[in-house]
């Protein structure tokens, strides 16, 4: 494509670029935007530069003509390329205005992308840009753009009349572009000037091409996983240190029909083992397999005569250890049985409807709203632990594993149609099917906490050594996510946290110390939190109860001498406080400190907002810390601790 | 000042200026240099751009005269403004570069400070800019440089041939330049091109005035506050809820003489009550007062005969409580008198050369190379009491307190000196004088780890109320404190940790699931630490006692059913690898995990490296934890507790 070609190309999509003439040899020049650039337009010159092909800065025809004369004669007589009437030039209007930039590609893991941010050298070296799916709404590219620094010039910045939907007519516009060249690998408009006359592409790369795309769709809508009457555990086993036993015993307190298989037979838990599948009475819809993996594959096609919906498999020995044939066949037999898989190699799935514990996690699972998906097992085994010593309590659970057939995306849809899920967290190391995991979150109406593993290149390798799944672009993942308005979060046990604190906007600090005080004011504030701002009321209120000297202000430091009482009185007043979310109880062990009698306050009292102690120091708030958690208090050992679920 | 005398003025100091030439009215225009830009200058003028006095881009010599011709009619007939011979016009190269900044503020802080970094809008946007004292050596200069991303152009990025020693000799111009120039406030050379020929001042802004600085210096030599020989308490008490009984206490492992004072005689710890000052036999060089605030200033007084040097100030009740003449007096008799003051309202002071504890926190100090200053007691006391717990030691502890004498400042050089000492710890609120701390700094060989509360506004104004002190500006103090190579850390737990593992640059995890590895890995990886490369030699010697399966990588992942054997002779060959500085061991609760077990081997055996339990989980880990806690082995309770000292 010539320049001008180009330029009409962009303009059929609405991309505006620079205003252009394309002049004969020795046509007479006579335009009327200045200034202006002139350049050699030949199929026998690819650069341009490198012979003098390219002149700035001209402002009037007459230079323009002068100009050209130069050029001709430099490109013939010193670089000996003989010009002749197919040749010709092309002038450009030259352009004032900072240098942004805009391009796609066709990632991997998503499909096309847009990029949008600071152009030129900057681009590199702020790295201030942001991710949007082509196929992303309005709402959705305003967020991403929203994330750039470079957004605040469409924000009256420096006296800027910018709008931010000059932007968002941009994005659809280019949008509408990869759509219709779906030959376009990548994309590069660059540099994109913000002139006064709006954004305007003054150059464009193409590289065409094509991936393979790793989204596949079934032909058949799936059947609800969530929904599990008759179920069969494959493998359930009186041998205490099988998993197969530990699921069953897990599985007990099922509101539906349970049937135990065990080749061996017997009984285990008052149910009889039956042998085979075959001797289920009746078909069942939900199978566990606990079993050796080479008997996997037999079982399924077993379990396929009893109409099977869906199938969670615990075993592992697949592609993490080197079978990956064998995985693709369940995955192959999924598809054309029309029932879903989870896993394999998995830690299974917990459904607090039916009170179903089908994992090998802990037993101990409270009822609550947060559905928790996770592609570590073990990571997922320790926040369902630590869940349970925080009496957290989960709708749903499921360990996705080695992800043959069932994804987050397949998930989040399911979890959305259920009213007992509240919000969704995710810990992801890999996605294959990213349009659809963007397409589900899209369509979901819940919150979303997001942890995903894999963000430097040296943990990207250690997780594919470990699932064998390509980590993929962190920044693009995490741009995407946010553009999505997914809380993506910095450190997993968040995941049970933060569904419990995000909506907690104002926070009030009560403190025996103004130096932690102070340290925990700036941890909050980082967080993007605020402190609850104390009115004249307020202040009153605490003066009748505080010694003279306290802070007048949140943190709410009531004096190194606090002993319980003192913290309990100040509680008593700041939980009426009605602009208040949740209360930290920050004790720092000082001279008189009384750190047991201060928490056990929290045990006998209730209070209407969160409270959480943060005992901070070594054996003098020991036994305040033991008494939490005996009491399942939440509690924190540190001011980093106490704010990273914030 | 003109802009051709500002050039002049810029080039004394050897700040390059672009190409100028004044011309009169109507004289006869030869210049050599374009494009070129072309100026009114008249007093009569003070915007220029307002009056159509400026045009760019201009290409020759005649040009430059019709753009004048064409100036000098635009502002005598449309704007009104009579020109005379008086007046007339500068012509100025326009250069081609990036726009960068370099400018000097007047902190009321740390006194004249350079800020250099990326210009144009872009100051404000992207913030992408070094703080550099105007006492700054080269080698200060260039680590501050390098915390910028615009030092990559100086670095040969896209084939950029700046050198660093461009920026650094345009630093020391402007550190000359202000250093001759005493009145200057503010200094603004906006934009600095970045051109061809160098680093280009186009443009610069002054404004003068001066600032009360808040250093002073004493007239004579201080004494040295670690040298202590003769001590006495005043206010010693035999009632164990006071202070005085506390500090009395702690101090009776003193190796030298001690006396304890307080009015209403007796005994105390087998040592009489002394019922004055004067009742020592004697002089004495240090004393703690830990008396109502009222009687400070006399017995000061009665101090001051017995030649007192060293004055540790715990009693409250002074600028904290509106008392500020009182905590001025006590400065005053310091300088008069040349002795230190500690406080008031502080915490004490530890020097474990001696073992002389003078400090109301935990009594049991374990020998070690931490010193430790610290601007809040609560902070202080809190942090003792975990580093007991940790059994980290310490060479030092100081507790500013208000500060009314002796700062970090004044702390630093003597601590550098002391052999004992191999790192200092620093928590700070405010600063008073700046200029003394960075001075203090630069001349100290040892490791500085830092914290400095107040980052936001919220806590700025949080601590304002606790301390009285002003916090300044946040990264300012950051930048300053990164050119002297100071740690500056995001967390007051690692004010004890760090120093015991900043050395650990190769570390190895040992763990029993993949996806808690991975993110350990990130964690690590984003607090620049890296993970130690197995080799072939280790992979074999790890192939001999780990299940096939085993990651054959760092993360070591001995596999899921690992129990405390596998992990003991993990343990054991990688402690064996030379290049491994520390190594994790993080264990997951999962099926077969045995967390007590595996956590015993480490009060079993001895390893040459560092190794510290991660033990993510709840209930399921909470025995092994106690059993760290009791056997005083250090174990994390989280991936971000684990690496947030690193």
């Amino acid at each position: 494509m010539t320049e001008s070609e180009l330029y009409q190309w962009l303009g059929k999509y609405g991309i505006k670029t620079p205003q252009c003439r394309v002049v004969k040899m020795d046509e007479k020049i006579n335009i009327d935007f200045f200034p202006a650039v002139l350049k050699i337009q030949s199929p026998k010159i690819v650069h341009k530069s490198d012979v003098g092909g390219v002149m700035l800065n001209l402002n009037s025809n007459e230079e323009l003509e002068n100009a050209r004369e130069k050029m001709k004669k430099n490109i013939q007589e010193k670089h000996k390329i003989p010009l002749d009437s197919n040749d010709c030039f092309i002038i450009t209007q030259m352009l004032e205005g900072e240098e942004l930039y805009i391009g796609s590609v066709e990632d991997s893991v998503f499909g096309d992308i847009i990029l949008f941010g600071k152009g030129g050298i900057y681009l590199e070296l702020y790295k201030d840009i942001c991710y949007i799916d082509s196929q992303a709404k309005e709402d959705e590219i305003l967020r991403a753009f929203k994330t750039t620094k470079i957004s605040k010039l469409f924000e009256g910045f420096r006296g800027s009349t910018h709008q931010m939907s000059e932007v968002v007519e941009l994005v659809k516009s280019v949008q509408k572009l990869i759509l219709s060249n779906p030959d376009i690998l990548e994309l590069d408009i660059n540099p994109l000037k913000l002139t006064k006359n709006g954004l305007v592409a003054v150059d464009a790369r193409i590289k065409k091409g094509s991936l393979v795309s790793g989204d596949t769709q079934r032909k058949l809508p799936r059947p609800d996983f969530l929904n599990n009457q008759r179920i069969a555990i494959i493998g359930a086993s009186t041998d205490k240190t099988k998993t197969g036993h530990v699921v069953a015993k897990n599985s007990m307190g099922f509101k539906g029909e349970l049937f135990f298989v065990n080749q061996k037979g017997g009984e285990l838990f008052g149910k009889p083992l039956l042998k085979s599948v075959g001797e289920i009475n009746g078909d069942i819809d939900t199978a566990v397999l606990a079993i050796p993996a080479q008997f996997v594959i037999p079982t399924i096609k077993d379990l396929i005569k009893k109409n099977l919906k869906n199938l969670i498999v615990i075993t592992a020995g697949f592609k993490e250890s080197g079978h990956e044939q064998e995985e693709l066949e369940i995955g192959k037999l999924a598809q054309e049985n029309n029932f879903n898989v989870l896993g394999p190699n998995c830690l299974g799935y917990f459904n607090d409807n039916t009170n179903l514990n089908l994992t090998f996690g802990t037993g101990n699972l409270k009822s609550g709203g947060v559905a928790f998906i996770s592609q570590s097992g073990a990571v997922l085994a320790a926040l369902m632990d630590s869940a349970n010593t925080l009496e957290i309590g989960f709708s749903h659970i499921v360990s996705t594993g080695n992800a043959v057939d069932l994804e987050s995306s397949d998930l989040i849809p399911m979890l959305q149609k259920d009213p007992r899920c509240k919000s969704i967290s995710l810990y992801l190391e890999g996605v294959n099917k990213g349009k659809n995991l963007l397409e589900s979150i899209r369509s979901c109406q819940k919150p979303i906490f997001l942890f995903k593993s894999g963000k430097s290149e040296e943990a990207a390798k250690a997780a594919f050594s470990h699932t064998g799944n390509l980590s993929g672009n962190y920044d693009m993942f995490a741009g995407l996510m946010k553009s999505l308005d997914v809380r993506v979060v910095d450190n997993i046990e968040a995941l049970i946290l933060k569904p419990m604190f995000h909506n907690s906007k104002e926070i009030a600090i009560i403190t025996n110390a103004g130096g932690p005080g102070t340290v925990l004011t700036d941890a909050i504030v980082a967080r993007g939190k605020k402190l609850y701002t104390l009115n004249d009321q307020n202040i009153q209120a605490l003066n009748k109860i505080l010694p003279e000297h306290w802070s007048h202000n949140n943190p709410i430091d009531i004096i190194g001498d606090a002993l319980a009482d003192r913290y309990k009185a100040a509680l008593d007043v700041v939980d009426s406080f009605d602009g208040v979310d949740f209360i930290y109880m920050l004790i720092t062990p000082q001279d008189m400190t009384d750190p047991l009698g201060s928490v056990k306050i929290l045990k006998e009292s209730v209070y209407k907002h969160k409270v959480a102690p943060i005992l901070i120091g070594g054996e003098m708030v020991e036994e305040a810390k033991e008494f939490c958690r005996i009491n399942k208090i939440l509690f924190f050992s540190s001011i980093t601790e106490a704010t990273s679920f914030l």
